[in-house]
């Protein structure tokens, strides 16, 4: 049985999972976080899926050793790659993306996906409810990650993925944690259409799974240490441009992995 | 003493090498080429520098277990990070792609440069030549990546970076393999200033540097296999658009390297 003051372990390719973290942290402020960003081997999309398959289980194993709780899988690739298996063989509860926001798109009629395009060619979003329109949109991860989701290039880029896109569709599915920063400007590129992100329906999920499981951090500060695999002051530099203060942040070379 | 009909080993972090390979082959129609491009771990630019060395090593021991007579490093991250090292300490010579440009470069009086973040910083052409301006253009190698190099978001992308640029600047160092596919894009963004790549410059340093070894093939029939740490069909479509045509094209798995 774990302890239930233990950290949440959360963990994406780069910083799109601090989409995730921020919904957490407001649905959960007692508990205690770390954030591993593999900011070393971002971005993960264009990536066959066996290696990214390998990078979470390599994560996730690193994340058991520093003594998480629990681990949340904010990261669409990764979850497309890893899930269910990872759930099935740890001892501790995982928390995928695709499933929490496939729920709320079944209220939808036509519902389209953007993702990377490892999440879009696994099909694992298919799998889970019938889609009207899919397009993998290798540059938005990049884009992000430059910072650069309010700038007229950011719209130029959606225009362009998003052309072919059926005229009524009602529902967006945005299938890559780094996409809600983007949100504006895909109101922009595609006006009425309600865009659907992992963050808070995740949140919810990890919330009562962790109720479930008497898990749930009676006296936490609320503190999050983030871990990284590349430079940790671009990181710390960007994390901040998205507006994610970070106190503390640690090198975790991929050896130590 | 290696064998001059051996075939030459050409590496980079995906397709962007295929510029110096079309150079090579039109000044040395008659040697066999093996290129690596390494398209699971592509791109290299975001990566910390002592990664990209690693990957450097691994790929140029891989390629002499293949049997190379020389190695030609067409990718200005791995040229950054490798280089000088990896010539003083293989028994093959091995050719970068910063020397040749930086030569042809010194003709000019205001230079700039362009490159990945990890190039740009690293300080390697600094160190080759007096710049009048640098800057680190991360979308770039997506864009080309991706297809888009002549679409208007290549364009706009482009002016982004280059806003800030000197008004008098003469000549521009496009300081990765990947941005020749970019030309025409940048002459619109930056017309009257002469670019200058790699490209070239590096296939004549070859070319001499093989005759002066006594290494040229007297007889070879200008074969490539292509080599690629990721999907060998994806890598085939977009070479292909590339304007190369890919005959032969294997996997090779990390654990390979």
């Amino acid at each position: 049985m774990k302890d239930p003051k233990a950290p949440i372990g959360v963990f994406d390719s780069g910083v799109g999972g601090l989409t995730v973290l921020k919904a957490l942290r407001r649905l959960l402020p007692r508990e205690e976080f770390l954030y591993f960003g593999d900011t070393a081997r971002v971005p993960y999309g264009g990536k066959p899926l066996v290696m990214v398959r390998r990078f979470a289980w390599e994560i996730a194993g690193f994340l058991l050793r520093q003594g998480v709780k629990a681990i949340v899988v904010a990261c669409n690739t990764a979850s497309s790659a890893a899930l269910p298996d990872l759930a099935q063989d740890l001892s501790v509860p995982v928390f995928g993306v695709l499933e929490p926001v496939a729920k709320e798109a079944r209220a939808f009629q036509k519902v389209g996906l953007i993702g990377t395009q490892a999440t879009v060619e696994s099909g694992a979003y298919a799998r889970l409810l019938p889609l009207a329109w899919a397009r993998a949109c290798p540059l938005f991860v990049p884009l992000v990650e430059e910072g650069l989701w309010d700038d007229p290039v950011a719209l130029l880029v959606a225009r362009h993925y998003l052309e072919d896109a059926p005229k009524d569709l009602e529902a967006l599915i945005l299938g890559c944690t780094h996409y809600p920063f983007l949100k504006k400007t895909l109101e922009k590129a595609l006006p009425g259409v309600r865009l659907l992100d992992s963050a808070e329906a995740t949140a919810k999920e990890v919330a009562q799974g962790l109720r479930r499981e008497g898990l749930l951090n009676p006296a936490g500060r609320g503190q999050v240490i983030h871990l990284v695999t590349g430079d940790p002051e671009a990181y710390r530099a960007l994390a901040e441009r998205l507006g994610e203060r970070v106190e503390e942040v640690h090198r975790v070379s991929l050896e130590e992995l």
